[in-house]
C-alpha cells in the first residue's frame, strides 16, 4: 500500500525516521529496510543515529535511544530494532508520546524513553505509561509485508508499520492499545559506607570515555572518583585540560571518565559494568 | 550539465540513488561520489546499502546487489561499484530493467540481477539479457566529468552517468546496446551419495549466521544440515528457540546457520566456502 | 529558533550540509548533531563525508576535507568537527568561500581549503585569507543550543551555526570577521642529493593505499620511486597492470603506491610519515 501525504485528514505525515539496529552497516538489511519503507512511503527522510549497537544488546540499544531522541524534531519516528527474540513471543508495539513515535520490538528497547533513566532509574519488568503516552501492539498485518519471515522483522513489519504511521495512518489504526512497556532496570547508584557513592560505567564510545550512571547533581566539582584502582582528585570542566585520566560531566550531563588524547577505557581496563566510586572531598 | 527534472519529456526524472561499493566510510570517496551527482541532479537522495564489500570482491557485492535490489521501489538506480579493473578494459555499463537501473562496471557485479541466482544458477560469462531488459556501455563522455582519471571511475563516470538518468536522460543516450552482460558461475549446490545435497556456505553476515546457495525449497523441516564437523537436527523456526548451532530459513528464503547470541562463523571456524551438507530424516 | 527557507531576503536558503568528523558511528553522536540541526532547518540533506577521522587526528582531518568540498555543488556547507580541545579557547568559526562554507574549531581544519595544499604549501600558524573568502569567529549564542555543554560544541554551537545559515542567516550576523584562520604545516617534498625528491606518505586509505604528498606534476612517467626499502620502476597507469607494489597518480593528483587486490600499507608496513624518494630515470 502506498500512501500519498495526508491520506488521512485527521494525522499528520511526518518524513523523519531515525534508524537504531545491531545489523552493522556491512550487510544488506539496513538497506533493505529503508527501500521497504520508501516503497510505503516514498518522501521519508532517515537519520541513521547508529547500526554498531552490539549483537543482540537491548541494554545498549536503550541507553542510545534514551540519550539521543530528544535532540530530534517533535514528530520524529524512531525505530529501533536490536530483536534477539525475532519470530518469538516478544510483542511488536508502537509508542506514541507527546514529542515522538517509537517502533519496534518491545523488549527493554523502549523503556528508558520516558525520561532519563538516571532520573526516573527503571526497574526491569511491565512499565506503565505517563500520562500523554500511548502504547500499541501491531497486529494489523494489513500494514505489514505480504510475507513475514521469521528472521526479520524489521523489514517485514517495524519498518513498514513505521512508515504506514509517518504517512499519516493513525496509531490506533496500527494495533490495539496495551497500558504498559517493557523495561530493563537501570542500575541506580547505591550509598555505600564512608560516605560514598558507588555506581558504574555504563556505556563506553569510540573515544574510550567511560559514561557513568551518576548524574552531574550528584558529583562536586572537587569530589573524588575512583575507578579501576585510580583515584582521580576533583572534575575536569573540558577533556583538554587534564593531563592523566580525568572526571568530567558530559554532555548528557553524567559523570564521565576520560584519558585526553587517549582511551580510559583501554588506559584503565574499563567497561561497562565497572564500579565507579564518587567520594566528596570532605569524606574518608 | 545541470539539469532540472524532466527536462527530457520523454523520460520520468528519477530522485533515489542506492550504493554498493567497496570504497569504506573511512575515506572520502563515497562523500565525493554523492557530491559529484548532486551537482549533476541537487534533488537525489541516497541509500548507502554498504560500503564495506570485501576490497575487490565482486562475487559479495554481486550477491548484496541481488538479494537487496528488489526491495526498493520502481525506478530505482543501483550504483554499483567495485572495480578491481578500474582504468582497464572492462566495459562501464548502465543495466535497465523493467523495474530498475544498475549503473557500474561489467565485471559480474550485475550477473546476478535477472532473477536469485539461486533460482536461475547463472554460469560465468556473457549472459544474454532477459527479455524485458536492455544494457548500454556508457561511451557518452558528454556525460561523464570532464577529466577522467585511472582510477576513481565511481567519481568520474558512473556517478555521473547514474545522475543523469536520473535526471531524466533516457538510457540509449548514455551508450550503445550490448546484449548481454558479464556473469560469475554461481554455485549451484549438488547431489552426493547418501542421498544429500552438498552446497556451500556462500556469504556471512555481522551477526556471524552463514548464509548458504541452499534454498528452502531443497530442505525439508526434518533435514539434517551438517558443516564443520557438527550434525544439525532439523530446522529451528526462529533464531532464539535453538540452543547451539541451528539451522533457519533466513529472509531471503536460504537455509542458513546460527548460533543464537553468538557467531556461528566463529564458533564454527566456517565462512564463505565451507561445504554445508544437507540430508533429508530418512537418508542414511 | 526555527526558520522557513529565506526567511532572510538577502540570503540564499541552502539545503546541503557535509560532515567530517571524528565521532565514529556506533554512538549517538552524529545523529543527535543532525537532529539538532533539523530543528533549525527540518528541510536539510546531509551527506557524511567520514566520521572515522582518527580520534583528535586534526592532520586526518583537514586532508579529508581538503580532498573532498570541490567536489560539491556551490553553497554547500562544510562542517567539520574535529576537536580535541573543546570547551577550551580554540575559536568555534565560520570561513566563507566563493563557493562553499565551513563550520567548525579553528584548529588547523580549515587551513587547507583554500588552494590543494600541494600546491600552496601552508605553513603552521595564522593564515591570511586569500581574497574572496571571508570569517568569522561565532559568537552569537542566539543561534546556539541554550545550554552549552564543555564537551560536545558539535551538538550545541557548531550544528546550530551550521543549520541556521544554511537557513539564511548571514555569516555576518553569526559572528564578528576575523582575517586569518589556523592552518597545519603542509609537509612539503624537498629536494635531496641524487637529484630526487623527498616526500612522504600523508594518508592511507581502506585498500591499504599510500597516498603521498607528492604531486603529479612532479613525477615523470619513468621515474623510480623508492618506499620502505623497495624500489619501483615506473608509473603504472592503472591498479590492474602492475604485480607487485606499483606507483600511480591517484585521482587527487597524487603519486600513491598500490599493491593491487592486496594492501600496500601491510605489504610495506608504511604509513603516514613513511619516506618516499622519487628519483628520475636519468638519475645516480
Amino acid at each position: 500500500m502506498v500512501l500519498e501525504p495526508a491520506a488521512n485528514p485527521e494525522s499528520v505525515p511526518r518524513d523523519l525516521v531515525t534508524l537504531i539496529t545491531d545489523f552493522g552497516t556491512g550487510d544488506p538489511y539496513v538497506g533493505v529496510m529503508k527501500g521497504v519503507m520508501l516503497g510505503v512511503a516514498p518522501w521519508l527522510r532517515f537519520v541513521d543515529i547508529t547500526h554498531e549497537v552490539g549483537p543482540q544488546n537491548i541494554r545498549e540499544g536503550a541507553f542510545i535511544l534514551a540519550t539521543s531522541w530528544r535532540y530530534f524534531p517533535p514528530g520524529t519516528v524512531h525505530l529501533a530494532v536490536v530483536d534477539p527474540g525475532v519470530g518469538t513471543e516478544r510483542r511488536p508495539i508502537l509508542l506514541a508520546g507527546p514529542e515522538a513515535f517509537f517502533v519496534g520490538p518491545d523488549n527493554g528497547l523502549f523503556g528508558w524513553v520516558f525520561g532519563p533513566p538516571w532520573e526516573d532509574h527503571p526497574e526491569a519488568g511491565p512499565r506503565p505509561l505517563p500520562e500523554g503516552w500511548r502504547a500499541f501492539v501491531l497486529n494489523q498485518p494489513r500494514f505489514w509485508r505480504p510475507d513475514i519471515s521469521r528472521t526479520f522483522h524489521g523489514r517485514d513489519i517495524f519498518g513498514p508499520a513505521a512508515a504506514h504511521l509517518a504517512a499519516g495512518v493513525r496509531p490506533e489504526e496500527l494495533g490495539t492499545p496495551v497500558d504498559a512497556v517493557t523495561a530493563l532496570a537501570w542500575p541506580r547508584p547505591v550509598a555505600v559506607p564512608g560516605p560514598a557513592l558507588r555506581g558504574e560505567v555504563v556505556y563506553v564510545d569510540r573515544f574510550g570515555n567511560l559514561v557513568t550512571n551518576i548524574p552531574a547533581k550528584l558529583v562536586s566539582p572537587s569530589a573524588r572518583v575512583e575507578v579501576a584502582g585510580r583515584t582521580i582528585r576533583g572534575l575536569s570542566r573540558t577533556y583538554a585540560e587534564a593531563k592523566g585520566p580525568a572526571a568530567v560531566i558530559n554532555s548528557f550531563g553524567l559523570l564521565e571518565v576520560a584519558v585526553p588524547r587517549g582511551s580510559a577505557a583501554a588506559a584503565l581496563k574499563a567497561g561497562p559494568g565497572t564500579p565507579v566510586t564518587v567520594r566528596e572531598a570532605g569524606g574518608a
